[in-house]
């Protein structure tokens, strides 16, 4: 996998490229510069999964056939439409959330004369994602499949972002149910689903015989979200990338519901009075509660069987674009995810 | 035309339902109602021109033959992703313009529990116009370039948006050449290319064929923008529906863009320290050289000409498409600008 991301990277600039020039947008020398600064800060930085997975499940499709140069390429330019996507997501997450580190780096957003100006960047990247697909696949009989599954998960995923967002002005809504509906629609579906969907579009299949495959994109969702969730309050800030704040933030996190659905009345209390409150008091006190109801321990537990049922789920899976997902699962377990 | 806004209204009630049970997400109780809200603020509280522009474009294209009522329902389908467009666009933009008043009413980002939340339901906004395309003109010959026309649209106006907000940046830059540059394409495309595009699509004209008339949209858009910008310092607010702040924020206004063509070297010091500042004694100042400078008389004349070439321009306009402007048109121009 590792040997793909050198030619990932040059398909990358080659579609910087084209969006520098498009013709639709008589650019200023000012606002070229910006927007290729802009794409390099946030668009190739993070840790490529979603992309490359639509490269590891087309070949896969393909089985046996070596992929033509035309072949390949195409794959990488819909593998980056999702790392634009994700770019665009993030820009205006840290936003909303307030946050402050992202893949090692100050947000976009803190960067000196960007600001707000951040919003219309992320719908800048956005407006990308559907240009590349206009000039590498208009024509191509799955064009217009391909612009309605981008639209699909895009509506899924703001969607999600919404009662995420929401459920955190109401924490006695908390719970088990709440917090697998946000992961299904804000994050498994294009993090999962939309690689895997690109690469049966672009091998010709019919997306609709593939909807009952939901089930196993959903179940890598939870895994890789409560992974996240876990080491945003115990993983190492310079190995995650992030200085984890979803305490302060009071987010629907897998800990916090995981402590709701364990504490008794009094430590529920406790919670509702500190979760979600930027203070440093507060915040040592929810932790204290993590620790007296071990919650690491919990987690794991849970960590270790879901890994081994998902590695069965995806290893006797009897699609092979989704058995292809495998090396990306197993990396992604060794390794922090920096999302 | 005001016949037609009851009839028009209709259809965004019936558009509303359909989003609100959109089976592509599972909506819980609290999003609905969220969402519902968040529609109903921001949608349908415009002057609708942008939307109606649609039907009247249409209904010329279709000369002499009355509409079948698919047709007029398909037409306000069109209008009503145009209006979305437009809610999207401006929720986003008060935010990054720190804006306190829009149609008569705060800012969606002012209202209680909304603050940045704000983001996301902008692009939930956006998310609705390919969902409404999708379930009424999925299937249609044109679908396809329907959504290639929205995106393209899309992307003109946020690339012209961000030179809008790093002209701000700089402001020595102000110039023209700029102002109608960002003109173009933060505003004109959308507001007037985009509906009779839509209405030529629907009537199955290719649009290739009718690249050579974005003049006159062009020329639509600098006048309504012009006429923008001036009330923004002379309206009443009690009629424009916000207070205006294009000084205070330092836009690159055309009356600032007059002021700096007109003035002399002591007027422009005067201007650069004065003109973006949140100080009523600034504004002030400014609002005094616009005087001594006879902004308003400036203003008057070219109003008056630019009004009567344009007249002149729709009025023989080869296209039935354009010539159905001129209702807007003129009561854009007895009307001051909700936008």
């Amino acid at each position: 996998m590792s040997d793909l991301k050198p030619k990932f990277m040059e398909v990358y600039s080659m579609l910087k490229s084209e969006i520098l020039q498009d013709p639709a947008f008589e650019s200023t020398e000012a606002s070229r510069q910006w927007v290729e600064h802009m794409l390099d800060y946030n668009v190739p930085k993070g840790k490529l999964y979603r992309g490359m997975i639509v490269i590891l499940s087309y070949k896969a499709l393909k089985e046996g056939t070596e992929l033509s140069n035309e072949e390949f390429f195409l794959a990488c330019v819909l593998g980056w439409c999702i790392e634009w996507l994700q770019a665009y997501l993030l820009v205006l997450d840290d936003i909303m959330d307030n946050s402050h580190v992202r893949r090692g780096q100050p947000c976009w957003f803190r960067q000196p004369k960007v600001g707000l100006i951040a919003i219309n960047d992320g719908i800048l990247l956005r407006n990308h994602v559907t240009r590349i697909l206009r000039n590498h696949f208009k024509g191509k009989p799955y064009y217009v499949d391909l612009l309605d599954l981008f639209n699909e998960v895009e509506f899924q995923t703001s969607s999600g972002e919404l009662i995420d967002l929401i459920s955190g002005l109401e924490r006695e809504n908390y719970s088990l149910p709440v917090y697998h509906r946000i992961v299904e629609y804000k994050s498994a579906y294009y993090s999962f689903y939309l690689p895997v969907a690109c690469a049966l579009l672009m091998a010709g299949e019919n997306l609709d015989k593939h909807v009952k495959e939901k089930g196993i994109f959903i179940e890598l969702g939870d895994y890789f979200q409560i992974q996240d969730d876990y080491l945003d309050c115990y993983g190492d800030p310079e190995v995650i990338g992030k200085v984890g704040t979803d305490i302060e933030d009071g987010k629907c996190s897998w800990l916090v519901v995981k402590a709701l659905e364990c504490a008794n009345e009094e430590q529920k209390k406790l919670l509702y009075e500190n979760y979600g409150k930027a203070d440093a008091e507060c915040v040592t006190k929810v932790k204290e509660l993590y620790k007296v109801l071990d919650l690491q321990g919990i987690y794991a537990e849970y960590e270790s069987k879901s890994f081994e049922k998902l590695a069965k789920s995806i290893k006797t899976h009897p699609s092979k674009a989704i058995q292809a997902l495998w090396p990306i699962c197993a990396k992604g377990r060794s390794m922090a995810v920096k999302r």
